[in-house]
């Protein structure tokens, strides 16, 4: 299934002990609906007020289940803080995380005098004028496989922190109200990682940190080095890859809303 | 000054007893940061629930203020679900409401089979699917100057009910989540215009009315006749126009952001 969710409703995707979680809500929904008890495995975990547009999770049903019916009811259960997008049909090896190929994030910052209103807790706002050229030319600088471990939370338990970065885009949108997006492609994200590299631009950005610099602090792989991790809020998952090949039925996901 | 605020947190721009207003709200910050009782005019009253990205509106303040300071306060002082984008000097004879020779209304739908979520209490979810070309026929037939009694609330208190509606765009954006937005330019519209324009194109788009059929509520000015109003979420005003000619320092907001 493909879905969207708010994360500021959410203490992220992984269950936790008296804490709201996606993975807890999303089974409870599925397990009423269902009338089973249903866990659900996501793509990946997202952070406490990570947002998501397009996340994909995977369960087992019974077969002949009514998806279009499961749907309704799942939206009808889960809202208004999840959206349930699509549910299609994969074969048993199907794997929501083991099978993922890559990810896209996004990352929105406000970058003006004055504060957000509508897309407050959806964006991070920077006051001071934000040099997006050095920006740019610090971000060329990760693209490619590399070892990111200056580029992961402590206590990430990634057994690897090499990851192909394919690819970050800057945009600064068709108007002029100070949005700048970072879009991040990679084979996969570390804990922390989009975060620390978003927090790691705002620095180069803001003058505290030179291009070079940060491309030594890929380097060296210190993350005692790296600046501050952006706030969780601004960070939305916008697409799961999957090979089209082996799941043909994820076709129609080729091309999602990615807003 | 220039503002956006969140309509969810207020009933409306109008100081009302008992209620948070826009127009109450940002009274008291000026009030506070001018240590003197301070009236502000806006361009006109947005209903309860209408969120503005680029409001206008006016009010006196002491020779030599620092406008810069001043937005810094009310900014802090109006936080969270009001933003003062720019204040600009202007002359006496400037009026937010009077001198306004037009405004710009974006009207956002969700049109698929599940809920919003990021942007849900910003949109109108329509689960059925709108056909969009009858609505493009049925809104050109709106354009242009006419009696607009049929799409005006029942308790509008406008002396005349005739207004130029100049624009009606019905763009899905380039993407495919189901997302519709309907954006009216018209050189003032009456209480609920907007929404009751919107409510009848969606009412068109699910084939309860033909384009014909809105042409002749528009010919035969009988409210009664026209569909629901559109709820109030969905409505977002983006613009503003002065006579640039007359007040030339408003030329900073020509080309504003209007997202």
């Amino acid at each position: 299934m493909r879905l969207a969710y708010d994360g500021g409703a959410f203490h992220g995707w992984q269950v936790q002990d008296h804490c709201a979680s996606v993975e807890a809500a999303l089974g409870q929904a599925l397990t009423t609906a269902l009338r089973r008890p249903t866990r659900v495995f996501g793509s990946g975990r997202t952070d406490a007020g990570v947002h998501a547009l397009n996340q994909v999770a995977h369960c087992d049903i019974p077969e002949g289940t009514d998806l279009e019916r499961l749907r309704a009811s799942l939206n009808a259960l889960a809202a208004p803080a999840i959206s349930v997008q699509d549910i299609v049909p994969v074969p048993g090896d199907f794997h929501a995380r083991h099978s993922a190929t890559g990810k896209v994030y996004r990352y929105h910052l406000q970058n003006r005098p004055y504060p957000a209103v509508l897309a407050r807790g959806r964006c991070w706002w920077i006051r001071p004028p934000l040099n997006i050229p050095a920006m740019r030319e610090a971000a060329a600088a990760l693209i490619g496989t590399h070892d990111f471990s200056a580029f992961r939370a402590s206590q990430c338990a990634a057994p690897s922190p090499v990851r192909e970065l394919r690819r970050i885009d800057l945009s600064e949108g068709d108007w002029t109200d100070g949005t700048l997006r970072i879009e991040l492609e990679a084979s996969g994200f570390l804990q922390h990682m989009a975060r620390i590299i978003v927090g790691n631009l705002v620095s180069v950005g803001l003058g505290k940190l030179s291009p070079r610099g940060l491309a030594t602090i890929l380097a060296t792989g210190d993350r005692t080095r790296a600046a501050m991790t952006a706030p969780a809020k601004g960070l939305h998952l916008v697409r799961v890859f999957y090979d089209l090949e082996a799941f043909p039925r994820l076709r129609v996901w080729a091309d999602p809303a990615t807003r």
